[in-house]
């Protein structure tokens, strides 16, 4: 990638520079829910663009720029929407371009409502930090063998629910569960005491497989989409009660978030990093070529009402153990076929200290070290009324590439 | 209900009497999928009574009968279901209506290929057979302390694929996948060599909730449209090794296989029965009134390739501790949402002795005692070629209402 500049004005901290271009669903000024494009503090109105015929030399079909969800516009394939990305890029770039005359080609970000930008089919959960599984495991079990014997081996995963993914902005309530409390011989039913957010990034499926069909490592990624910020919203004490033997359920299920922009895999391509060494040597069908981590840079921001933002952790997408190209490979190689719009998140991201943990349940340990904020309130996990917000970008030689947030309020229970 | 007979002949042992009347999607005489009603054995095509505007009164939208899918039917809500359900027991019993004499009104199940009759939005599995629990706690775990500590006072379950569930008929390939050998120090890839059926019933969401609603026992069964035959297929080396701490996923997520028809809940109003006493009493949230669980009758078959049927389960839907109410209420109570079409199954069902188990894993006690076939051949998981079969009924007082079968054939691993 040259050195770009749009005509549109973009910020020299925007996420949505013009190496971005990330599609999003959004709403504005009357108009139904459809597809459009992040640049600067503005959109680009993907629907008002394709009724100009700007697409049909790629797709006919312009209704795909109408929809709700970007499912079919993703389903164009990744030669068409490369190709349409492409030639935004260079639309944006030319300052001499009639349509920036184009009524309603630009929508103000601070106009529009965002969306939930996919319908999902299936969500997939992977575990694939090695530092925040040996945190988990040294808490919920033994200390001395925090990394079960499988982890290593297996980019570990399970399926969590589809329907209650929300996209950032959306507040929901405290959930309510059965818990056990510490000595007790019988479990109670409250709310939750201990709820939680995991820093996690999701990636969108970009195409079908059909039931048999197995990836490997060198295809996996042209089954990728693209990339958002993830919170998969957690409530410890319902977990630790419900998840032997079946995994997590209600502790998990009642809530998740996503950023409303999701970013194509290919706008990632400059700021790729290699993974950490795996040892032992993985079976061969996960065994991968060339540098499969990106370097994104995230944070995590607990804003209580009326208050501050204060940042609990400071991590990065690169520190993750197993890459999407193995996720991906592992969930389809017993002929699991995956479908667009399928999202599978990483799984939290932790680094090596506490400064980059990427749960309360991390930072705090299990409730043994208070977080202090700006205002001198002390958190061990998420109250009522408190926003949780995360933010990530890539970085590199003056170019930047990130999702905005995933930022959601916590009401109390029902 | 009185004594109902309709002028379509139904066999005495047939599965689709006037008192059934399940919902399908099927095809014939080179029309596209559609939704029928199963009689005898014959289906009513309801796109084609809809066209005479037979379902005018009720609806005008006679597209949902047109879809390949149930959700925009179910949908209408039950109010309409239920009087569309009388409306056709009534004509089906009318020998003076003119309908019988419609042109295409009838096709004959022979002459049908049948589809997966709802898109599935999320699937849950539960795990509430205290028999089949207690059975693979012994096996997998500890034989002294085989029940968990959570179970009697949570309807366990875990979220799976939705994507793979396919309809009876689909053949699949085995899968491969990590399985640990016994005293193997790493894993090794290979096809299961553990390849099991797990015999239960699902149900089909009938109703939408939004984040944060919850269910009671007292309404959960508004929530349930109706039920089929589910086969929970399990590749029991590939689930061993990975399935602690976050569950079964590869081991399951290969395939599902539910029957074509989806019978109403109403229809098992007159086969209800009293659940097992629950011990130690359940919270609140989880405490029902009226007799919920359901005597179905239900068989499992195994046909090697070019040989006859061996019925190696006869297991009852009666078994179940936990009731569907109890289920879904549970789903629901921290605020997850359900939307039409989630399928939700009961885990494996299985009896008190060994002739009601409702896998091989247990039938063969983990591979110790193997079952031998008409044809001399032995098994203890299933082999290539082989044929599961399971059917289910409920017959009371001449009146019988059941699934026909969900019936899938084992291909050799790719």
């Amino acid at each position: 990638m040259s050195n770009l500049t749009s005509w549109v004005p973009v910020a020299s901290d925007s996420d949505f520079s013009i190496y971005n271009l990330p599609y999003g669903i959004f709403s504005a000024h009357g108009n139904g829910p459809r597809v459009g494009v992040a640049i600067g503090d503005q959109i680009v109105d993907l629907a008002a663009l394709a009724d100009t015929g700007f697409f049909d030399l790629w797709t006919t079909q312009r209704d795909v720029f109408h929809q709700s969800t970007l499912n079919a516009f993703i389903g164009l394939g990744k030669a068409i929407t490369s190709a349409i990305r492409l030639a935004l890029q260079e639309m944006l770039c030319d300052a001499d371009t009639t349509l920036k005359d184009h009524a309603g080609l630009l929508v103000a970000q601070a106009d529009a409502n965002m969306h939930m930008p996919v319908s999902v089919g299936d969500y997939t959960d992977f575990y694939s930090s090695i530092e925040h599984a040996t945190n988990v495991g040294m808490m919920f079990r033994d200390p001395a063998n925090a990394l079960l014997p499988n982890w290593r081996h297996i980019p570990v995963g399970y399926h969590g629910r589809a329907s209650s993914i929300a996209v950032s902005g959306t507040p929901f309530h405290r959930p309510k569960g059965q818990v056990m409390p510490k000595d007790a011989t019988a479990p109670v039913f409250q709310p939750s005491g201990r709820l939680d957010f995991e820093l996690e990034m999701a990636f969108v499926v970009g195409k079908d497989t059909q039931i048999g069909d197995t990836l490997t490592t060198a295809n996996a990624e042209d089954y990728i989409f693209g990339l958002a910020l993830f919170n998969d919203w957690s409530a410890r004490d319902i977990q630790k009660w419900e998840y032997v033997p079946l995994g997590p359920f209600l502790g998990k299920n009642f809530f998740s978030s996503v950023s409303p922009w999701i970013v194509p895999l290919e706008a990632f391509d400059d700021f790729r990093v290699p993974g950490p060494a795996q040892e032992p040597a993985v079976l061969p069908y996960l065994q991968y070529e060339g540098d499969r981590n990106i370097d994104i840079k995230l944070d995590v921001i607990i804003t209580p009402e009326g208050g501050e933002e204060n940042v609990v952790s400071r991590s990065n997408f690169q520190y993750m153990y197993w890459n999407m190209a193995q996720q991906l490979t592992h969930h389809t190689i017993n002929g699991c076929n995956i479908q667009i719009g399928d999202m599978m998140a990483s799984g939290t991201i932790s680094g090596k200290d506490e400064s980059s943990y990427g749960s309360m349940l991390e930072i705090a340990w299990a409730g043994s070290k208070p977080v202090t904020l700006s205002d001198g309130s002390t958190r061990v996990f998420i109250k009522d009324h408190d926003t949780v917000t995360m933010r990530g970008y890539a970085e590199k030689d003056g170019k930047r590439v990130g999702f905005g947030e995933v930022s959601n309020k916590v009401l109390p229970a029902r």
